[in-house]
């Protein structure tokens, strides 16, 4: 029996909007093994034809990610696209300064455009901001989906894509308030970049969506002013602003590191709010939406990555290790960008393959899904529909940074055409919580299934010789009783409940 | 008999200043059919041995065009000139931003400095600071303008090209303010670029001006603090501020209408008082003259081209047909121009052919003078030499946007060369005005011509198939009578008085 | 005996800094006969295999150079460098705007690396911020340091050049507050532009030392906010500052011109105040160092040089011809950059051959040393070492610009190893001044030598045809008594007393 008793009221009336399925999104970067060794190992087995691994792929489409972002991150800041496209050959091996790595430039945006169309997903292209100017931004989409006739999408086409790639969403570079960054700029600096880069694409191409660079973390000093002065600048021509936001567990406090995706909400709170204040003061009726483009637990590698030699090809970058922990924290950060549904239209899982990942290969070797893996192939795959509003009452603590953290994390999405209801939830208590939840409005709700994620260890983790040490189970259900759904969350455990309606 | 009556007194003793002879400017853009199917239209029948209509050159030369700027106009802003020189099968073709039309190059500077001189003109060159800085600005100066011995004029020469074009005046850039310019400038940062520009280009060469951007309208918001801040950085760097406007009778007021003019004035004033202020903000001897380098009517084709299917060679772009009531608000800007010649040392009536132009083409087919043409060609061939001050007194009336518009509109010019005394004068009025002219000062004046341009129906313009609907007509002058010339101006009408003194 | 006495205590505990021996570094621009004329003469008969004057390698030999800054100067504003490298045949001839002079890129950094290793000296690069922006920077750094494997790497090494020429020491621009520099920035442009070029510079070669642009001049009116601006947006990535100045005699004041380096004393230290208050504000524990890169006398060839044409290749520029009272300034500023050296660590003699330098040559004829040659001389092959802290009281007078000016200019260093104390002396006075030195603290204090350098002629200068009318003498020196040694200092003289200790 729990002595933790939370309750939840799910009514189909009080919709807060129907998901986009690109807040499924994830990340493909010129960085460590993504691309060289992950996505792409012509001499492994699995390697298709272009030279990309099929088990990946399969574990890709298995994730249901319906957009990646390509091809930075940092990376993109001092990438000269056209040193990866034409023949193989002929392309420049580059110094890479983001991650002192060498880029040899044998995947380009053609190739991961293919690798994209295997893998069914969209290319979310981000344009380099921080060592060139609105002429190259110009020149890409017109490489990209200009239909032909003209100097550079001529250039595709001998370069044997005749038809144009139709990329629709772009990002104005990438974390351009980032010290790190090449070419960092001011917050002006990068306003008026964003706007006038912004013209000259959607010039070339109206239908195009783009996202402009937010700050690049809530803990940045310029937070949230940078919001503001870029808005200020590019408001009319951009669509949506991008987030960025990593969490770790790094002085072993689990209470507190479970409560991060607080942290998360507020930050997606303060950047609706810094929009539509810039809204108001351009007595504008725009509506921008965010991008929530990076995200994920990241800082189990940060010490390792000091020791990596720099300007190899693919070095073992940024190989963060999932544990069972980082699974709830993950399942509450998905839960928590839809709860904002309503503005956050895109949001990429930092990153895809090997680099803060959920699939891990091994170069030349197997493949396999990291604990963080499950919750978001759950929600990819299932939470699709209409999120609704659904109120919790749950017992609550505090934690070193954070109060009032509810042991229940939780959203409900409906899927109106496959007639389901489907609750995510992630019980951070070290105890079993009992759910009570109200299904008024669904007169026919039927249980269907309760898939838990959990494990006695909150260290455990999967590799390369013990790849399902953390696999997800199915646990039994009750039938739903008079409107009311009972079931008990084990203790620190990711759970999704389906739900026929 | 006239019910109205005004007086005017004209003494040569009472000089304003000598007219710059480039006040009778015009402009070609790459845009529309002012190039393709305007004057470059190879397949035609009156094409010479360089594709350049002939019967066009002809009617150019009938308006005695001084200069012509070139390129551009928006188009500059993301003009790569080296795209249009060298071997025409090797030049690419580009998509143009600024009108969304394809730019095939065929006719690049080399092409339009032989067409300039075979129409009697020099060429206006402007610089691309929308995409490109300090160094293509050098670059293309040296193409141009050095005789030889080093990489880009010795280009020029390997294009052919072994004299240099001795191109004069520069506009550094086009309409930099405009939210719709590729890679528009803050004020701030065109001032900056505007002035380091300024000095590259004239290292090179120390004989050429140069024209910083005004506003590109006295309507934008930034004007006139825009022209301040520009000069307050590049004061001493450069000669010129351009000014551009716009006239259109949308409301289908005429009175309102033909006082645009008093707006242009007003215009010119600020520009002067502004220009003034930075001079003794800098404690400055210098003073900057004003190059009003776009005017004219443009309104009639505003919704036709947003019907225009983009990325088209030479797209029927901004064909005004332009009216009887046109003509006369081009009469009034022309006659406020040469009221302000003492700082006005260039205009450029925008544009030439086919695009808002007082010439029109049918590719393959006729050509034709609009109403336009003759107002513009009157003042250009006979109002040269030195512009007097001229106090007028006469009736007044208030319309919509104005107050104390006064019925007679009219300045004299006085070409001591040609023995010549000329007033240029249009009557606002809905019924004749009787004009008593002073002439003391010139003892043995003569009445010679009078030259009217009306027609009974406002509407009235020139087509392919009626194109002498509007034509000027001669009058009847009565004889200098005791140092008086009296004379009637018939409603609505232009008019050119030449007096023999 | 003389009537002016002064005093000095020399004592090795109070020791200031050890020299940094980049203290007597120089400088050859692309400017002028420096490179073309200077240095490299193919045609001249004492032309080695590459084309490097033998002799003059032999003069800056004996110079003890152990630094040399190149190719600019206001040169590097406008210079591509890549023009310069690969195939000689290849390179194009450009326009060099700094100095209207034709650049035919027969010398570049290759060729200059390789006559620096000749005359055993390093180079100090300066890179492009005038025209050029980060990705070039990025470049240069590449190709001169990277060892290979990357693209600018392997087309240094396709150059013939292996080895990475390991170039440690480049400066961020060239006087880039100064109106007259290609593409000048305001402090803030400036700072934004050094920051992120020094950070891909630095990533590519983490162990290179980077010198911000401070003011072209203390007369400057930005100075010495430009220095504050600066470094308060790139304090973190740069190491040194620079300063630049010259003096010339041009009233005819010879008692105000040797009191010029009192002015370079309030130079230095005002940049030392700016860069610590910077510190303070920055709560930083990182000291900035100063890079004197620029210093000289300069303004015997200033109406001359208006007379040169435009567009010649080495053309007869900035051709000062020293006199002996040229020489005691540029002796006073050597004393006063020691005096310095615990901030002052890199500084350049401005410039080497030819171009306001201490090496003279005739194109095809012989080369000579011009009288600042000696101090310059005499300074970098003996006062290496510790410099000590050593008050001197002397007799002072004042002159139009200065007050409180000491007759007695002088600077003790120490050179341990040699076991030598030395100490380098201007007399400013027009008599003989008797210099009594406390030698407390190196009891087995021995004289050795007193060289002087004098003329009765204070305009008496060295000529092709009368190369040794100022050459230094050696004088007899009294023993050291009881500590303490006498010397007469001759009036108008620069002195090195060289003691054994």
């Amino acid at each position: 029996m729990s002595n933790l008793k939370a309750r939840m009221t799910i009514d189909p009336a009080y919709r807060l909007a129907e998901t986009d399925p690109r807040i499924y999104g994830s990340f493909i970067e010129h960085l460590g093994r993504a691309v060289y060794g992950g996505i792409y190992d012509p001499g492994h087995p699995a390697a298709d034809e272009d030279g990309f691994r099929q088990d990946v792929i399969d574990l890709v489409k298995e994730l249901n990610v319906p957009i990646v972002r390509y091809p930075g991150g940092n990376f993109v800041s001092g990438y000269r696209w056209e040193d990866g496209v034409g023949p193989v050959e002929q392309r420049p091996v580059q110094l890479d300064l983001a991650w002192r790595s060498l880029e040899p430039n044998r995947v380009g945006l053609n190739e991961f455009a293919r690798w994209a169309k295997k893998a069914n997903s969209q290319v979310m292209m981000a344009v380099n901001l921080g060592t060139r100017g609105i002429e190259e931004a110009k020149q890409i989409v017109e490489y990209c989906n200009h239909p032909g006739g003209s100097y550079w999408s001529d250039l595709r086409r001998k370069h044997g894509i005749e038809q144009p790639h139709g990329i629709r969403v772009w990002c104005l570079g990438n974390e351009m308030d980032g010290p790190w960054q090449i070419g960092r700029k001011t917050a002006d600096e990068y306003g008026r970049l964003a706007q006038e880069a912004a013209k000259v694409m959607k010039w070339v191409d109206p239908s195009i969506e783009l996202v402009a660079c937010g700050s690049s973390g809530s803990k940045i000093a310029t937070f949230p002013d940078w919001e503001r002065i870029v808005l200020e600048h590019a408001y009319d021509e951009v669509d949506y602003l991008s987030l960025h936001t990593y969490y770790g567990n790094r002085d072993g406090d689990l209470a507190n590191f479970l409560a991060s995706s607080l942290d998360m909400d507020a930050f997606i709170r303060t950047v609706v709010a810094t929009c539509d204040f810039v809204r108001a003061k351009k007595r504008s009726n725009k509506t921008i939406y965010l991008s929530f483009d990076e995200w994920n637990v990241w800082f189990h590698s940060n010490e390792a990555d000091k020791q990596v030699e720099p300007w190899q090809v693919g070095p073992p970058l940024l190989e963060d290790v999932y544990t069972m922990e980082d699974a709830l924290v993950v399942g509450c950060m998905l839960i928590t960008l839809l709860k904002h549904a309503d503005r956050v239209r895109i949001a990429c899982l930092a990153q895809l393959v090997n680099v803060i990942a959920p699939i891990m290969t091994e170069n030349g070797g197997p493949s396999w899904r990291q604990t963080i893996f499950y919750p978001f192939a759950h929600a990819s795959n299932l939470a699709r529909g209409v999120v609704l509003h659904a109120p919790v009452e749950s017992p609550k603590y505090d934690s070193k940074d954070f109060t009032d953290v509810p042991y229940l994390e939780a959203v409900p999405v409906w899927n109106e055409a496959a007639g389901e209801l489907v609750l995510l939830a992630v019980n951070r208590a070290e105890e079993p919580l009992a759910l009570d939840v109200d299904l008024r409005g669904f007169p026919n709700a039927r249980s269907k299934e309760h898939i838990v994620l959990t494990h006695p260890n909150m260290k455990a983790v999967n590799t390369k010789d013990r790849p399902d040490e953390v696999v997800p189970q199915k646990r039994s259900i009750g039938a739903v009783d008079a409107g009311r759904l009972s079931v008990e969350l084990p203790a620190l455990s990711w759970n999704v409940l389906r739900v026929r309606v």
